[in-house]
């Protein structure tokens, strides 16, 4: 016999198409919807279109936002924007506690083989940004691998005719770690960041 | 500012509901959605509801059923019938596929501490089934842990007056596990080595 009735397969199915979700898994998430009260499902499914439906793009970050213009667009100093790939990428800038500044969401990193070329990504959105003048330093926050380090380049080079500073996060070793764990490439790129101790 | 928008928040906290699902990964599996078509969104949310509308309880056996009796209960030979404590756990006897027998569905085992008495069990649909007299085996498949023991020693004294075998899966399952993540040699073993109770 079929294990699942067609109901409960097609439930599975869409859990496992969320990342980092297995058949088991998938079937687990399954079974406790199918004990929870009918109308606590209702409302999660009314919540997920919800969501989807109401999130769209900040017009001047790109990060997620239920407004034209985001709730941080709106308070932050624009003198400084943090440019990040990803919407979920602003969140762990935000975990700190500490940036004041502005933000923009590339929508992803260049990548050839991927087909994402430069004009795929939100980075005429960024010039403009910089072009009207008030921006004094743009810190190039994209991931700290091949195609977030093209990016950032990508960018400073196109930023090079503005008056703007462009940064890029540090990369190093990791605080708290061991040096015999870190990989080379990491130690290496460490190494020639070094900085004076003074 | 908040960290999220009203309609994300209200996601993530829809994800963290399900088992296992801390706030990071909730995070990730609301991400994961925005960034989704809003059709298969929509279609996510329609299957959510469906499944859980369209499943019901088994009336013969207590399994997950989209008809009054289940495709199991209809094909299969009546006379053995696996006790389990959840429906979930049928899943895991028929990915054996040697179980030709049919099911009875508990919906828990014995628990004074969290409240679940035997008469909040289908303990009772269970003996009018033993009561019509064509079961001839009764192989108790509740959780190898003290209140899966507790209940399968109750049913086997309950079972006692009829005519009918009743049996444990062996112990070879390992102690304190969920039937869940048994691996198949293993549940295959216990099924086969399984034991009268007396």
């Amino acid at each position: 016999m079929e294990e699942f009735t067609p109901a409960i397969a097609k439930l599975i199915n869409h859990f496992r198409r969320l990342p980092g979700v297995g058949q088991k898994t998938a079937q687990r998430y399954a079974f406790a919807v199918l004990g929870k009260d009918p109308e606590e499902v209702a409302e999660f499914a009314r919540d997920l279109v919800e969501a989807r439906a109401r999130t769209r793009f900040c017009s001047v970050c790109g990060a997620y936002s239920e407004e034209d213009v985001c709730e941080l667009c709106k308070t932050r100093d624009p003198a400084t924007i943090c440019v990040v790939a990803y919407p979920k990428d602003v969140l762990s800038i935000e975990r700190l506690h500490d940036f004041k500044g502005a933000y923009h969401v590339l929508g992803g990193t260049i990548s050839p083989l991927k087909g994402v070329t430069p004009d795929r990504l939100r980075i005429r959105e960024l010039t403009e940004r910089v072009a009207k003048g008030d921006v004094r330093e743009v810190i190039m926050a994209t991931n700290p691998d091949v195609e977030g380090d093209a990016t950032a380049y990508y960018v400073a080079r196109l930023l090079k005719p503005f008056a703007v500073k462009v940064t890029r996060l540090a990369q190093g070793v990791q605080i708290g770690s061991d040096l015999e764990y870190a990989d080379e490439v990491t130690l290496s790129r460490a190494m020639n960041n070094r900085s004076v101790l003074e």
